[in-house]
């Protein structure tokens, strides 16, 4: 039975991840202060295990459940940071991971979940065949589900993140998030709205994968259709889960072109030396898009992760100069 | 007059540059922890402001200059991090900074030089004609020359990267720093000696700019004779002045081959989330190298900087696979 988490179920997650993740610095940046006339805190996610935020979630995931609820393992469908995010939550608790993945999935990211202990099924690329897949292997293994985003924990654990930012930096006027599923900014929001009240809480999704402003302009779900962006962390729609904290939190989605993506991506790189991948680079680019507002504000970004292909990420630098 | 400098002359540059610089992070990292079974600290000069440890020495060196030293304007001949740090120490003091640049600098980094108010001149790219232009603008200016390395303040100034780390890390078993003309060694291992007497100081220099291992070795200066390395950092041969501080302090040189430089950028990239630049790469590889004497040892590297061409990285990067 899945329920709207509150701060205290927030409080609750960081005390139980605590011993287990690490809790990411903070930096500001010179280029970006000068840039908004603000003082812009990152949040920088992308030093975290596996390389993005997703372990939170996971493991307040796997850490709230009970000896019966584990024996059989846990299970899982996702080609991203999920995938290895569980993998590892489960292996610090000696329990199983199963992880249904498309068989398009690249072999780094395979590797990854395997190197941790995971046990990965393939199945066809499309949503169906994954949970299908998934069906079927809790059938067969009795493994409890662990949803990316679509789970009180999970968002509970995504929401702890603003609540470090918030220890470092104090009340902020303004909080960037990305949103792809919705986990991270659903969490973000309960913390952020019980910390800073005040706070405009901005979702941060690229033009080309808007269902979650699609659906928030017009006040119901819309599912994800063909989307396409480098972001490739932001292709998965809202839950009815997410999308209630949301609507009730959250001041505003920014949609940010593709351009401005790599963009924000290429100077974080050069400019403040961290390598994130473009689903951060979401944020950071909405934030750039608002900068007339940010004027003597405090605006939080969260810098989601920094798993990214670097020769990807290079081509997609060399077009920007096209 | 040149004179070796101390412990106490760190202290005061530490004082003097504190305002204007960086306390920059020190991170550790499960990767090379596991890697070499040690504790490993990693001082990222490479998120210092012009994105390298060089505006301490340059900072610290304007910042002892009286008025009637700084009148005409300070002056230097460097393509690399010493021409912005120097560009931008001198704007602080709202002085003049001449830099001779090679003409055939990247624009990016003339560019930046301008970008903090410095005058560029270009010269042929040759020692000779650095050396001989740099004399003109001097006689023509009665501008102070600030030589890159060879230079009690600059030295002084750059030990402040070893005491900041030490700060943070207590005492260490060894430290790894990258060494070209020898500045940051040299006021590394200042330092280092003074704060932790049994800490071994291993110099990082790459197989095919090996003049500081040669010099080290024979116990007399030689030159450089056609370096040829992507770390680009570290292609200048020590001064005496150097020379003579890594010869009293420094326990070894180690020298690493190209290939072991790419591989470690690209673990920095990859598992840390950090751009270094390969000159940075040296000293991770060679604490590589080292790294079954690390067991169970508390071992410092410095990441000197975070300049980098990506397209020439990302290149190096796909040699590596061959």
């Amino acid at each position: 039975m899945l329920s709207f988490p509150s701060y205290q179920n927030i409080e609750a997650a960081h005390e139980r991840i605590k011993p287990h993740i690490h809790r990411t610095p903070v930096f500001t940046s010179r280029f970006f202060n000068e840039m908004t006339g603000g003082n812009v805190f990152f949040k920088c996610e992308n030093l975290q295990r596996v390389g993005a935020f997703k372990i939170r979630g996971a493991t307040n995931a796997v850490f709230s459940l009970d000896k019966s609820e584990l024996k059989n393992g846990v299970l899982t469908h996702s080609s991203g940071n999920h995938a290895q995010a569980l993998a590892l939550a489960a292996k610090w608790r000696n329990a199983k991971a199963y992880i249904v993945m498309p068989d398009t999935s690249p072999q780094v990211k395979v590797n990854a979940v395997k190197g941790y202990g995971g046990e990965v099924i393939f199945c066809k690329p499309t949503l169906e065949a994954r949970e299908e897949t998934a069906r079927k292997i809790q059938n067969e293994t009795g493994a409890t589900f662990i949803h990316p985003y679509d789970h009180p924990h999970i968002i509970a654990g995504q929401g702890t993140a603003f609540k470090e930012l918030f220890e470092e930096a104090g009340r902020l006027d303004f909080i960037f998030a990305p949103v792809g599923g919705g986990g991270l900014l659903s969490g973000t929001s309960i913390s952020a709205r019980h910390l800073c009240p005040e706070i405009k809480i901005i979702g941060c999704e690229p033009k080309d994968a808007d269902d979650a402003y699609r659906s928030f302009i017009s006040g119901n779900l819309v599912p994800s259709i063909n989307p396409n962006t480098s972001a490739d962390g932001l292709l998965t729609a809202l839950s009815e889960l997410t999308f209630s904290i949301i609507k009730k939190n959250v001041e505003e989605i920014v949609t940010v072109e593709e351009r401005e993506i790599i963009q924000a991506m290429k100077w974080v790189w050069e400019r403040m030396k961290l390598i994130i991948e473009p689903s951060s680079a979401v944020a950071v680019a909405a934030m750039v898009l608002k900068k007339d507002k940010l004027k003597g504000e405090k605006a939080g970004v969260i810098l989601s992760g920094g798993n990214v292909d670097f020769q990807k990420a290079i081509k997609l630098f060399e077009e920007l100069q096209d």
